[in-house]
């Protein structure tokens, strides 16, 4: 069974600006950060280290990576790994966990998002058979473990481009508006307009978005302040009537990566209680911690 | 049964700014708008009648109403009312439409709306006894007329202190933001700003809220377009994280009466087909209309 202490993090990689903002935010929710995180094989000299959150964390390479998380495993029963690397690494990544057996937060971007979340659902059920296509090992057929258990080779996942869940929230509900009131905005036009110097895992069909891309207009025009013109997502969208006499606005306006890095420490508190609660539902998004409500 | 023809409307009343912004949007959406208007006894001098919507619409005072809206009836199978009147007449007025048993639109607002609603909602179901507490008569204890009746007893009807089927979309949202993702928001500081000259229907806890009530702010802070300035309604909801580093927006920005107008005509809408289908439920409010979807 899992120890009842809090979950304890290996961020990957704390070498990067989110994983750093992670174990900071991690630390100051109380969470054990460990002083280790994965990365590739050309920054992983032997004995470096970067100090993040108070601590010297170890850089660790490919060769080095098995062998230190199953020791790892064995003194920190209710370890979980936070995924925030690169695009081309997820799959990777995600099937690194799956051997080891780890439950895992991934709120890296991009790569192949469905293919990701199909591997993780048939791996997270342990499924018999070739039916995951991860590279990596991990037991076929195995049986449904006991409940809490950490170790279980159905991998809890929490899994999700935005992790900003107050921004989740908002997406969710505009979707929502749309099944629930079918045609309330019908003859209404939408413009949306998005400044941004770091895309930070938000989604949209950028075929209707204005974005704003020049420091001036985003100081001007969207109110950005100026020491985050380096790392801010600022998304306004606009309804008007035909006739122009009815307008609606909505806007979510994110400086730094602070929300983003508290989500990924919600999302490892839900996935930690989830677990101990033996769930048979095992994979994961935002929405589910936001149902889930506040837990801190 | 009801005839398959659009609902016929009277509207009461003309005289008032709301009623006659109806009576013209009913005419554009090609329904047919009855050329009497009920109205006090004060202005409903003999003979008198004023132009709305391209038609002299006669003043119709206390003592000629009942005997007029017998005759209109019987003319007009499908009849319906909608009330835009005063708040110190919507009880006088909803008994006056039970009586004659007349499905009614009430888009007036103020009053004692839990009354109303409540009244209402014992004299659409027909129920016996003297458990409606309405001024005007109606018989007792009567049957479940035939499915499509608009004569039916049990009068249907859609009351709704804010008509703008958009803004009630909005509002009915943000709601259902807080329920399905508790504390999402939780440590953030909402700020709501309100402008508005006329307040048009919109319900708000006025404690919580900023009014600019000052033209030059409510054009400069606002964006109010000085045409509008005798006839808006500006909202604005912020919230903001702890830090600041993150900001929510949500505004809806009202000019003129045609949103409210056009609400009003999809409720008649939307109360004729629900009398043609039998609905069992006989209340309703805009949620109801939204969720039937656009009808035009």
């Amino acid at each position: 069974m899992a120890s009842a202490a809090k979950p304890a993090l290996m961020v990957n990689s704390c070498t990067g600006k989110m994983g750093r903002a992670v174990a900071e935010a991690a630390e100051r929710a109380g969470l054990q950060v460990l002083p280790y995180t994965l990365c590739g094989a050309a920054e992983a000299v032997p004995g470096s280290s970067i100090e993040v959150a108070g601590q010297q964390v170890a850089l660790v390479g490919p060769s080095e990576r098995d062998a230190l998380i199953e020791k790892l495993k064995a003194q920190h029963p209710n370890l979980i790994m936070v995924d925030y690397t690169i695009p081309d690494v997820i799959m990777d990544m995600a099937a690194l966990y799956q051997k080891h057996k780890l439950p895992f937060v991934m709120g890296t971007t991009g790569g192949d998002r469905e293919k990701l979340l199909r591997d993780t659902e048939v791996r997270a059920q342990g499924a018999a058979g070739g039916a995951g296509s991860f590279a990596g090992g991990g037991r076929q057929g195995v049986q449904r473990q006991a409940v809490g258990d950490y170790q279980a080779a159905g991998v809890y996942a929490v899994i999700a481009p935005q992790m900003g869940k107050q921004v989740v929230a908002f997406q969710a509900v505009m979707e929502l508006m749309g099944e629930k009131f079918p045609g309330a905005f019908a003859g209404y036009d939408l413009r949306a307009i998005v400044g941004s110097f770091k895309r930070l895992g938000v989604d949209y069909d950028v075929e209707s978005i204005e974005m704003v891309r020049d420091p001036a207009a985003q100081v001007r025009d969207m109110g950005v302040p100026e020491e985050h013109l380096l790392g801010h997502a600022y998304h306004t969208y606009r309804l008007a009537s035909a006739d122009g006499s009815v307008g609606f606005e909505f806007q979510h306006n994110v400086c730094g990566r602070t929300i983003y890095a508290e989500g990924t420490v919600d999302a490892v508190l839900f996935l930690d209680q989830q677990i101990r609660a033996g769930s048979q539902k095992r994979l994961f998004n935002m929405i589910d911690v936001l149902q889930a409500g506040a837990m801190r």
